[in-house]
């Protein structure tokens, strides 16, 4: 395992997020922009090149900096003291700055005021619901992935997302990051500013659980016990 | 291959079945809700979350409990005595039990009704003769990977069920877990209570047959005989 | 490299290639029911489920009968002498009966009329050439997988149809066994008996050009020749 | 690694950009003619069989040529002298010719005029800024996978189109060569002429930065540094 140093790690997390919410915002104005209305459709065309580039940006980034992207992964890491305090809060940095760099950039290429308070209602128990299932399974995704097929990483994040956009009443922001970035886009998939709080309370009580559990879960029987157990 | 308790096994049952019907029912919500009445839309916002979730389930949780979620695949492992009586009646229990936490939890995340009875009809011999195939297919595609391939479960079976809500004019249950949590909720993805025991019939007769063919088709020669045929 | 008796090669053959067809058909008659009348729907529904299958169906019986399904693949193998003429020709046999089986299956999970000659006008130069394109590149795809990484034969096959669907003026039927097939259902997928053979010829130059130029393009340098060219 | 003389690299960038463009074209005119004047649903039949081809291509010609297929990513190698002067600007003229043959084969294969200029609008610093976003990510994608998997490049290539169709108002071209050959399509995919230089300007430069901020991104540290960092 090669190792790269923190300035790298930290570019990696930035750039890396500032990709993913140019795509999440930018394949939201033009899905909404190119479905006449039909709102499946717009749902799809953002949910599709969400998915993609999750599987790529994890590909590249990921033996650099781990290609977290998103606090409530880094929270869960940290618990799992597979990173330090001082380096988990710089992550959360880079994450925040590049989330809103990306939804800047998405502004740009789409003629956008460059940031702008999102009006769209996004709040309520079922959704907080929906943002702790979705952050929940995402982390479990990882840690899961990471504990028996670690190369499977990106596609396991990739498609976790994929069926998050429509099996969360929240379409699955999951990533307070991504959240803050997109409090600041008042196109297809933002969030108004008010409403933010609430979805990062659950997305990190959602990363927490996911941690907890799996953490039990995926151990498996020390080979005394299982020699005893077929004895 | 590590071992698992099991406990642990259960509960992974448990959960990945209560995920995967919080996804089948949740999108199935989600995709009729936005489609505007285009049933191929609401299908496609169905069947590309299932899919997607299906891989990651089976990657996460098959090491555990090989990730049956499926009373029907559990028969096709106690026919060819991989699992005994006694763990196949108690993951059947995890997963009818899981099935219908999922569905409640896809209610709660979309501000329906815990449960519902659905009162959509899902009856007659051609959806039967679906539901055999469907099934039939399902039980093919894990016993064929198995055999050759058996890193690639989690594709084949997510791959399978893709193109299982297309092909088939029951839209491929294919699963007596799944059927019972679905006859619970009176949405897009539901079936009438009332039809549900001809649909798990045809299921297990679909898994019974599949087990049997491919146990014979997947035979290859003995060495003796491959050498006396080239000799 | 294991090896199965004939019977067993033929049945995988016979069986997938069922399947097959039982995919094409079905989901194109899901699809054009559920699209109301958006045809791009509907063949958005009979793309992905056919990819889709593809990939389980390689997987499963490739390492059986070497999954062609195709006569045209067949040809390829015996102009590369990889398969007898005999062999072959019960291939053919298979294929065929396999084709007309699932469109007879697709008919009953679909109440339509078990056989049925379709109505379907394909015909003219641009669809030849379509399917000319059509089997040059999936030939092409097998192949080029073949010599390179065999392991991705499901994967190439399954998204080079998915892509013939669409690039193609004739949607890639690319397979004499299905073109068989889908002239006997007055379905979404179906094609004139009348237009069948033209479709067949086509499909068979494709094939035999594709594998001709792809036996010369592959030959990789001699390590002589590489040498003197370094030297 | 074996080699394969100039010929046949020449003869597989040809080839596979030739199949390229028939399928970003045909697709298009294709997802046009049939999705009823919903935008969304074409540019959705555009995507996916783009990125589909794009994994088939790369697995069957990457081992011969490396299949760039595009001289942006000629020019990345170039500045990372990986191909020589002579080589690359043989691969420019092949790549172009291909380019222009497939949309011609598109033609052909669809009844439109072998080639037409396009008429199609495709200017401003937006779209600019999306050539130079997608560009900039496809370099990436292919240098980091190089760097850290090499065997996932079809996949994130294929990946990273499919999202570039949507998260840039341009579509993502990202290729000069696609670009001259779509400036010869009046169809759905097509570009006027008159903007496509501005458009090639704004790859090469993606594609310039990209390969400058990969090559020092992806540098681990030295063996002495880590030591002495953990020391």
């Amino acid at each position: 395992m090669e190792r790269f140093d923190l300035g790298r790690r930290l570019f990696a997390e930035w750039l890396g997020t500032l990709l993913l919410l140019a795509v999440v915002v930018g394949s939201g104005i033009m899905g909404e922009t190119l479905s006449g209305g039909n709102v499946a459709l717009a749902l799809l065309g953002n949910t599709i090149p969400t998915g993609a580039i999750l599987v790529v940006l994890i590909v590249i980034f990921g033996p650099i900096s781990g290609a977290h992207f998103n606090p409530a992964v880094t929270l869960s890491f940290l618990i799992r003291r597979e990173i330090g305090l001082r380096d988990a809060g710089l992550y959360l940095l880079a994450q925040v700055a590049g989330g809103i760099c990306g939804a800047m950039l998405a502004h740009g290429m789409f003629e956008e005021p460059i940031v702008a308070a999102s009006m769209k209602e996004r709040t309520g128990f079922s959704q907080w619901l929906g943002e702790f299932t979705a952050t929940f399974g995402l982390v479990a995704t990882i840690l899961g992935c990471l504990r028996f097929r670690p190369e499977l990483v990106p596609y396991g994040v990739g498609l976790f997302i994929t069926a998050g956009y429509w099996f969360t009443s929240s379409t699955s922001f999951a990533n307070p990051a991504v959240t803050i970035a997109r409090s600041l886009t008042d196109t297809f998939s933002g969030i108004m500013p008010l409403h933010m709080p609430a979805f990062i309370v659950a997305q990190l009580i959602g990363a927490v659980v996911a941690t907890l559990l799996l953490g039990w879960l995926v151990k498996s029987r020390q080979p005394a016990e299982a020699e005893s157990d077929t004895g």
